[in-house]
């Protein structure tokens, strides 16, 4: 019995590890249909998301069937708990890929209004912290999953400085109003990319503590 | 053992129905200070959402007692599962009523730039999503919950007018460009705060049915 449990804990973990990966592939993949002009790339990032889908289904029967297999210790439940909400954090991610993807397309259709440099250095962040953290995910480190706290501060400032560039663009010429529209919502797709990313690490630390620190407010445990 | 069980789950969806509520009403009041260029009512939400997180720990600690408590039924793992994804989504509408009232704050330093008839409906129907979503919940009622899934082309469909009438503002007039992008930002929080909503409605029939309606892709159950 001991040993079932194991393994099914250990598939669940290696499962959500690829889930993740699908995930940030397809952030990855849709920033640089955008940066690159290349409408392939953004249509194969939409041909990819029912296997995103899937997967978050698949995980979650997983999730049962660990719940279901025998009495937890209050540290496993924590874990199963965690894991169905970061499940729900990575979907959402693939979500917004999509949004990405859909907004590259458009914007083909517009002439280019400016190099993105911040744009794909906000990307790299974002894709980064989803792959930390799920990394603090399957070995339960916590320190690890507070350097991404920190981390957000950081993406918010990279999408202020891109607001301000872009309408900059669009008070000197009104032609850049409807491409540069596009950008501000990459660019918050892109910031909730490491909201989500934040959540993950936040449910690390619950995880692993069992303290609650996803608002840094009081210590309950 | 059974009557603790009956209870526990009971005090689980009543908190669960508070937290709505709170969360719900963030949302009215950002949105209406918004409206009526009202400080205080949106600094009022920003005093409010501390309550709306210690919420959601309490909420999610009483999941981990409800699947401490026995070996439940799939259909109580189902619910557990759900009810801690929900509150998770409502734990984020307070944080998007939260940006809503920081945006009316900003937008105080500039002048009124249209009446926002569309984007008090849109923030009266993502709202009413939320209410219909949470009593689906409770009820366990699967025809609301698909009935709120329809509704969520409604709100794209006043994001998406809304976003041709600022364009069009900017285009016409660069000083609005500044005020005109928060009413991008804020209606870009109650397109999410409605997304939420739909992603409650879908736990409900992932809950009720077994099935994972989710992605309307398959049926596994």
């Amino acid at each position: 019995m001991e040993r079932h449990f194991e393994q099914e804990l250990g598939e669940l973990k290696e499962r959500l590890l690829w889930m993740g990966s699908l995930a940030e592939r397809a952030v990855h993949q849709a920033v640089q249909a955008l940066l690159e002009s290349d409408a392939r790339s953004a249509r194969r990032v939409l041909d990819e998301e029912p296997a995103i889908n899937a997967m978050q289904m698949e995980i979650d029967d997983r999730v049962m069937r660990l719940l279901a297999l025998q009495q937890l210790m209050a540290k496993d439940l924590r874990f199963a708990l965690a894991v169905t909400r970061i499940n729900a954090d990575l979907e959402r991610i693939g979500d917004l890929a999509v949004n990405i993807s859909e907004a590259a397309i458009r914007l083909l259709d517009y002439p280019r209004i400016r190099p993105y440099v911040d744009l794909g250095r906000m990307a790299a962040l974002a894709e980064e912290m989803v792959r930390e953290g799920l990394d603090a995910v399957v070995r339960g480190d916590v320190e690890k999953a507070r350097a991404i706290l920190t981390r957000d501060d950081e993406v918010d400032r990279l999408r202020d400085q891109i607001f301000q560039e872009l309408l900059s663009d669009m008070r000197q010429n009104s032609s850049t109003i409807s491409p540069a529209f596009e950008f501000i919502l990459v660019s918050k797709n892109l910031e909730r990319v490491a909201d989500h990313a934040t959540n993950i690490a936040e449910d690390v630390i619950y995880m692993v503590e069992g303290s609650d620190v996803r608002h840094h407010a009081f210590d309950h445990s």
